[in-house]
């Protein structure tokens, strides 16, 4: 974000001034088009908004923009030709397509963490930045031979990566399965959207859990699809409620996040699962098992993957580096029978020709190296005692003002409130009071629920976290 | 592709039937579904196809397949259930989603890539790999430190990549852009893909040059657009085409590849292009710049680009690392308004959550040092130096039979062959030579034409190559 520069001879308005004809010149706001309002801007180049104003009128005097009262600051369509030109209506444009949104609250979210770096982090279901394997990444692309083929990879990724995964998914989870059945994707949301995309159409009805991640992702929305909840209790969803929603609605796919489920961090009762399996089987409906998760199990013993019991394949097998290594490295897997990968990979290649061979050069490296195994036991160290920080400082600071139960791994805490709250109020204080978590009702849930994701603040700011919130809370209750 | 041990014990039989075991009860062959026709395994694995009949006679045996007469070999639906169990159709499954096939003729020709590595290939638009630099990238892997954040990067892509693009545009093709402006895709194919998706509507009209490389895109199907073709003649198209298409079917879009058109080569002559400029602001309709080719031109003077010149801002610019550099590296640009910008990063989260980092970083590093000018200039001077190989090659042998203008940069060589012919037969014979082409059909033209691409084979394949080409053209006119 271009920023005036302070110590230039140069009076602010008028570097803005120029900033900002520059940007119209090049192309960033074309002609006909806004520019950002003057509070919005003074907020993020942090001036007064006097000074935007007089950076506007000089570019008013010049002829570059014009005001119409009421409606803002556009850029002149005279600017540039003798006859006023119509150029493109580009927020017209913007509008088209079929991409939903996303929701306000997490619109609101995302705006507050862009713009405010210093604001401690309950909200995303990240790592923070200390918990990737930054030395491991490091010393790899500094002593790895880089070997792989440069022009344009096979459409289901990488094959050595794909090998490397056979054994990965067998030593880690004893996941069997084989180099034809896997598709590397960008992370669990591109196998998402292309199982969305591909394989559902507009009006299928699936079923996903309440709450759920799924239900904070527009993805399904923009796919039409309509949306089923089973409730998620301690131990997961009850099995005999898909055979109901069958009945009544004929879904088509099941979406379950197992392990450590996002947000409650439940888990799916070992017993109850054999049955789940069997039933999905009976009704030919696949499980799409979107399992992020598995990997960080506090004491390194996930409860057995749907999909390493599945004897019927009727499970699709979601994964991903992003919540065990590095999300930005962009890595994920999808397991699925021949018929399905092949359809995938085809829609894949028309969307982006596939993925770069360069990170997932380094996925197989890092997967196949013993860098992993150090890095995974350090990960879920790390995580289990960020979780305990965060419960002695809940139980500290909001004794009988919340339930809770720990999560076994994963990155989340799913707290209960005991009174009742206005989420939108709760979140507005806590933003106040620097501190930002995820409402619970972003996932679908009802309200007085909040998730914190207690892998994203630093160890340091765990604490003090907490006792903002704790005071938000109370700001509300008086 | 796994293959049986010819130096083992076990009989080759018996070692297919294994694996094709493994692979049925590891669920890439799920209970219900066809196993690869006894042909296609026998000469993907290279064995006969009697050896391949008695693997899946013995899986027969075992009670794992069942053959119905005619519709080929499946896995046993009660192989792992007392009660017949359904399990998903995913056959039906499969055909769900609205993602259009390729056409006929280019699956052929990538299905005969796929498995005959030895051909000799004239198809692929791509760079041979020994013109990447190979050397470039293994020296900044092992030595520009990576500093890049590992986490979910921003919307729009890498800052750092977007800064150094805004002063490699400026200095490289005279491209006056913010970093604001840019998006980084994964490629020329991703911006395509987010355009067609998040700024038109199915139903919309749009224009596109014939022949076309967008017109080998089933991407424009998928998305439900009705293609107007605009005829691209030695100096490219006719602006005032544009005009006529816009009255008559309120075009929404234009889709231009004006330097080095992929397929013909052509370059839309300097002095057409302020009147389509023109016209297009006044029709207020935005013109996609799908630029891969500019940094080729062999004298290293591309004609000014439309984005340069463009004082409306019609102009959405798509540029690309592909054809330049690597196709397997996946980092391609797309420079629009910010309002543009904005919602296809937006659309783009819901997909894949962004970018990989480690691309996006090596990238960054290649094209801000010297290395970059260093490769640029070898490679431009070697597509020249194998576009001449070429025209030598066709002068001598076949002389009379074809007329070409040769390219001037990009990657392709586009003949009108002066008998009339039958494309895929033409094809065929080829294939049965040893040698691979794009017919000119695949690009909307009619038949008699087709590319060549020169960048692809080797420099010692291009004379054999065109030998063998000759041969299938004189075996057809006998
Ligand atoms: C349950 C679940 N699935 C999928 C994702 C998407 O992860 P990625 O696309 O980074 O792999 C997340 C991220 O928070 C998640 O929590
Ligand atoms: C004209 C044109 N546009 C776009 C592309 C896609 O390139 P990429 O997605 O690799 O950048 C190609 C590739 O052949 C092309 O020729």
């Amino acid at each position: 974000m271009w920023k005036p520069d302070r110590r230039s001879k140069k009076p602010l308005y008028q570097q803005i001034a120029d900033d900002m004809e520059r940007r119209i010149l090049y192309g960033e706001y074309p002609p006909g088009s806004f520019l950002p309002s003057e509070r919005k801007l003074a907020e993020q180049i942090e001036v007064n908004r006097s000074t935007v104003i007089q950076a506007y009128e000089e570019l008013r005097a010049k002829g570059i923009v014009e005001s119409s009262s009421g409606s803002g600051t556009r850029v002149s369509k005279r600017l540039l030709g003798v006859t006023p030109s119509l150029t493109p209506n580009w927020r017209a444009y913007a509008r088209g397509g079929t991409f939903a949104p996303n929701l306000p609250m997490i619109r609101r979210i995302r705006e507050v963490l862009r713009e405010r770096g210093s604001i401690i982090d309950f909200a995303s279901g990240e790592l923070s930045p200390d918990l990737y394997p930054n030395q491991a990444i490091q010393q790899l692309l500094r002593e790895a031979p880089f070997e792989a083929p440069l022009g344009y990879d096979d459409p289901q990724g990488f094959l050595p990566l794909r090998e490397t995964l056979v054994s990965f998914l067998d030593k880690q989870l004893n996941i069997r399965t084989t180099e034809s059945s896997i598709l590397i994707t960008s992370g669990s949301q591109q196998s998402l959207y292309l199982i969305t995309q591909c394989l559902l159409a507009p009006g299928d009805a699936v079923a996903i859990e309440d709450p759920s991640y799924s239900y904070s992702l527009p993805m399904f929305q923009s796919a039409g699809l309509r949306l089923f909840r089973i409730p998620v209790h301690e131990n997961g969803i009850d099995p005999e409620e898909i055979e109901s929603l069958f009945r009544q609605h004929r879904i088509r796919m099941i979406f379950l996040n197992p392990n450590y489920q996002n947000p409650t961090g439940s888990i799916l009762a070992a017993s109850k699962r054999p049955r789940l399996l069997k039933l999905a089987a009976e009704l030919g409906i696949p499980i799409v098992e979107d399992d992020p998760f598995s990997l960080t199990s506090f004491d390194n013993r996930p409860p057995a993957n749907l999909k390493s019991i599945d004897a019927h394949g009727s499970v699709l097998y979601v994964g991903s580096l992003s919540k065990i290594a590095a999300s930005g490295l962009r890595v994920g897997w999808l397991i699925a029978p021949q018929t399905v990968v092949k359809r995938l990979a085809d829609a894949r290649q028309q969307m982006d020709f596939g993925l770069s061979v360069v990170p997932q050069w380094l996925a197989n490296e890092f997967l196949r190296s013993g860098l992993f195994d150090r890095h995974i036991r350090f990960l879920r160290d790390a995580l289990s005692r960020k979780q305990l920080h965060l419960m002695t400082a809940l139980n500290r600071m909001l004794a009988d003002k919340f339930s809770c139960i720990p999560a076994q791994g994963g990155l989340n805490s799913w707290l209960k409130l005991n009174q009742p709250v206005d989420d939108s109020k709760l979140l507005e204080e806590s933003l106040k009071r620097g501190v930002v978590f995820m409402p619970g009702t972003v996932f679908g849930s009802e309200p007085g629920y909040v998730r914190f994701s207690f892998a994203r603040p630093a160890d340091h700011e765990l604490e003090s976290g907490i006792q903002k919130f704790a005071q938000a809370l109370h700001a509300l209750n008086d």
